[in-house]
């Protein structure tokens, strides 16, 4: 898992929904470097929506004592800075934080201070940049939210097949084709009777257009007997009325 | 470029939030469905870092007016909801998103309101539904959250996958809502002719069931002149005799 490391972080509601950020995604490493407020901070409790409780927090007097068991750290900066440093998009990063993953490394995403964010001096304690690409007009995220699409971006890459089970398929299938065809039959039966197909020659067209509707969309045997009971009532048959 | 909708939003400072979001990622038509406590709102203002005034921002009764010009619209839901609709994740999402846009469908995100998310009502709207994948034991992203990730996952994909570009156009587009919302009212006030919703209790559900039909199968122009066709002929219109 990646340990997020947040360096001298000002307002107690950021480290709070940063907490709440991480969560989401199943993240619970977070190492706070200074915090202005000192910790605990009851602001980052009422942000944190209960997250506080699932976290396991440290805190450190430097980003360095911060960062000493991680193998490998990306510092996290709101655009590229003038350092030789490998920079990442968040997508790539993730990437990369597989492969080390894999490899047995811990990994860490460090954060910057409100106000200035990364300083040259702390991102050069890291091995890599990332910076999330905005708006060039309009770059504008704070803290949570940076913590937050970052958390985000790292866990696409890989959901946990727990995670995956909330993707289980719905209760109600799609009908099986025979069922499909016995309604359309019906229509198109009802069709003939009422001289809907009158031009001969335009006939197959508006059956293949009829016939798309339906089966393109999945119907299941529900929506099936709806469709049988609309028929019914348009036509005025007595089961209807 | 996508439209995020929002439905009934209570809170000012969550289309703040939203607004902010969006603009961080080039998006910059919000509409407003209902928002409890009336538009413009200050709350809205003071979260939004400046996002408002670059964002065209429009107000609606309800959530179908809002969609009449788009072609296909996601419904933001937390979990997979029990109703046969596709359901992607905000990458394959954002796939189907580029791929559509390149063909000129017009793209709407909808969010539902702070305590209930989207009902199901406002579901059977929209063509497919989106979850963010979170943590099972701690699913808590609220509002602006939700519209920022989705606005970073969608406009990652039109930064990277550009091979999408080579998607043929198909020469069939999808209706626009006006025109499927049309035809569904025709549709209803003929069953409420024929007697159709007998049991009072039922009808929404009915309602429902036959909106999801039509919704979902991403008809197009000339198969709703189909349908109206076929309306015609099985109530006997002299049109159609």
């Amino acid at each position: 898992m990646v340990s997020i490391i947040l360096s001298n972080p000002q307002m107690g509601e950021n480290i709070g929904a940063a907490a709440r950020a991480m969560q989401n995604f199943g993240l619970s490493d977070l190492r706070l470097v200074n915090p202005r407020d000192g910790w605990p901070n009851e602001r980052a409790d009422a942000m944190a929506a209960g997250a506080l409780d699932r976290i396991d927090i440290k805190v450190f007097n430097s980003l360095k004592d911060a960062i000493q068991d991680l193998h490998f750290v990306f510092a996290t900066t709101a655009r590229q800075r003038d350092m030789v440093k490998p920079c990442f998009t968040p997508k790539s990063a993730a990437q990369e934080y597989y492969h080390r993953k894999n490899t047995g490394q811990n990994i860490g995403l460090a954060f910057g201070a409100e106000r200035t964010g990364m300083l040259n001096d702390e991102i050069s304690l890291c091995q890599a940049s990332i910076s999330i690409p905005t708006n060039p007009e309009f770059s504008s995220l704070n803290l949570g939210q940076s913590v937050l699409l970052m958390s985000y971006a790292f866990l696409q890459s890989s959901l946990t097949d727990k995670m995956l089970d909330n993707f289980k398929k719905d209760d109600s299938q799609p009908a099986q084709m025979d069922a499909v065809h016995i309604f359309l039959e019906r229509l198109i039966k009802d069709l003939e009777d009422r001289k809907f197909f009158r031009a001969p020659d335009l006939k197959p067209t508006m059956l293949r257009n009829i016939q798309n509707i339906f089966t393109r969309a999945d119907i299941t045997d529900q929506e099936l007997r709806t469709l049988h009971g609309v028929l019914s009532a348009l036509r005025g048959n007595k089961k209807a009325d």
